[in-house]
């Protein structure tokens, strides 16, 4: 397959073409990364591709080259006002069962995707969201990383289809909240910024982190910790985040409204002032 | 790439490449069946067969042609005595993002591969194991079926070096044992057959599903229940079987030796006898 209206590099080649022996496609056998694209320039680089070398240390993934991946990506995006980079690394191709071969060489996937046409609505006014059926197992040694195992997001998106409804929130096993399908979830409550803790299971986002320093330079006191759903639902304010649609307020969650608070309107304001670094 | 050393079809051409938007690639969406293939037949075609379609039912993956895939595998196998043929069905190339797109065309990728050389002595004498410190995590929602999230079974693997450990075994996240890396585990106390309960986690292979009704034909007392390791330590027999190497007697479960026993001789020699169902 010619990589024409997706642009697509696979170990720098225009080809959107992986080996059916790719563990990526075998066992999810590797780490992806989602960079918003602005004015030709990858937004947060540095964020990005440490959190992607730390993914590669935790699966014992050989690490990427990271000029050559920035020059690669920066390639693709030149020309682009606006655009989303998807990055996959996997460990490389190798034959039929779990070990992992000798030397494997990883496999290096660079798409570039149009920006999405979220309405400003989502920003502005606020988004509905549902708490989904579907659960996430606890296992610390994957919680934190962008990892290619992501069937639990899969089915908890499969839940609803009103398009109303913009995002799912995921509670793991024992019931505790997460994390959003596509998204990290903020609450606060008298004040205090509170974020679920993600040692036993979600994905430690890049914008969660950046609003977590952000919060931290300005005064908001923040807080990690274990969230029932309870805590939510009791919250004064809620809302979801990642590197694309920044911060979203959310006004519902299933039955129960919300309104956009204070302290979301003043961190998308804080987040707009903040330099884009590369 | 052309699949020449490795014999491939995907969605019936010979070409060994999918496209980097394959959902098998981004998410793990999607599932697999290793089959042995015996004087150019499937062996036990009928049961992997209906696993494959209860799995893709679970996830919502449309439901695979039966006789085009069936034709497909004996047009790649019709001239082998001995090989494997891996099938793996993904949900389909889709857009970024987590939800399924409307109407998903599902990948179909057969690969054969050499039927892997196993030394005589593993099912003879038996093989040393290991218990590994990887946890599988829990979640009912992908519990059984042969999915395509397989990144605790590629860490579990990567624990050890020794060509004299054939196996790990892996405990829940709660500490009781579910399986093999790539097999299922059964034990053998007071002469009834264990195997652990695979409601939360684990794989339900067809050679377990195979021993246990040989067993019952046979008048063999069957226990599927939760396992912790000290039941396993404290049984009198334990092996590990699949589709591929069937019954390997474990004789080693880190420094805690066993002996080949009786019962898992008997449940070898049965299994012989039985006729290769296509």
């Amino acid at each position: 397959m010619m990589a024409d209206a997706l642009r697509v590099l696979v170990n720098g080649k225009p080809l959107d073409c992986i080996s059916t022996s790719d563990r990526g496609l075998l066992y999810g056998d590797g780490l992806f990364e989602t960079i918003a694209v602005s004015g030709g320039r990858l937004c947060h680089w540095a964020r990005h591709l440490q959190r992607l070398q730390s993914g590669c240390e935790r699966l014992g993934i050989e690490a990427v080259n990271a000029a050559q991946l920035a020059e690669e990506c920066r390639s693709l995006v030149q020309a682009s006002q606006q655009a989303v980079i998807k990055i996959i690394i996997t460990r490389g191709c190798g034959g039929r069962g779990y070990r992992v071969p000798e030397r494997p060489r990883p496999t290096r996937v660079i798409q570039v995707h149009d920006w999405p046409d979220y309405p400003a609505s989502c920003a502005e006014r606020g988004i509905k969201t549902r708490i989904c059926h579907a659960r996430l197992g606890q296992n610390a040694s994957l919680a934190g990383i962008k990892h290619l195992n992501r069937l639990e997001q899969v089915l908890a998106s499969r839940e609803w289809d009103s398009p109303d409804i913009r995002e799912g929130l995921m509670l793991d096993t024992d019931g505790h909240l997460v994390e959003g399908t596509m998204s990290n979830v903020f609450m606060v409550k008298g004040g205090i910024l509170m974020t679920p803790d993600l040692t036993l299971c979600g994905v430690a986002g890049i914008m969660r982190a950046r609003l977590l320093e952000l919060a931290q330079r300005h005064s908001i006191e923040t807080g990690i910790q274990p969230v029932d759903p309870d805590t939510l639902l009791q919250a004064d304010e809620v809302f979801v985040c990642n590197s694309l649609i920044g911060i979203w307020p959310v006004i519902g969650v299933d039955e129960h409204a919300f309104t956009k608070g204070p302290v979301t309107a003043n961190l998308q304001t804080l987040l707009l002032d903040e330099p884009v670094s590369q």
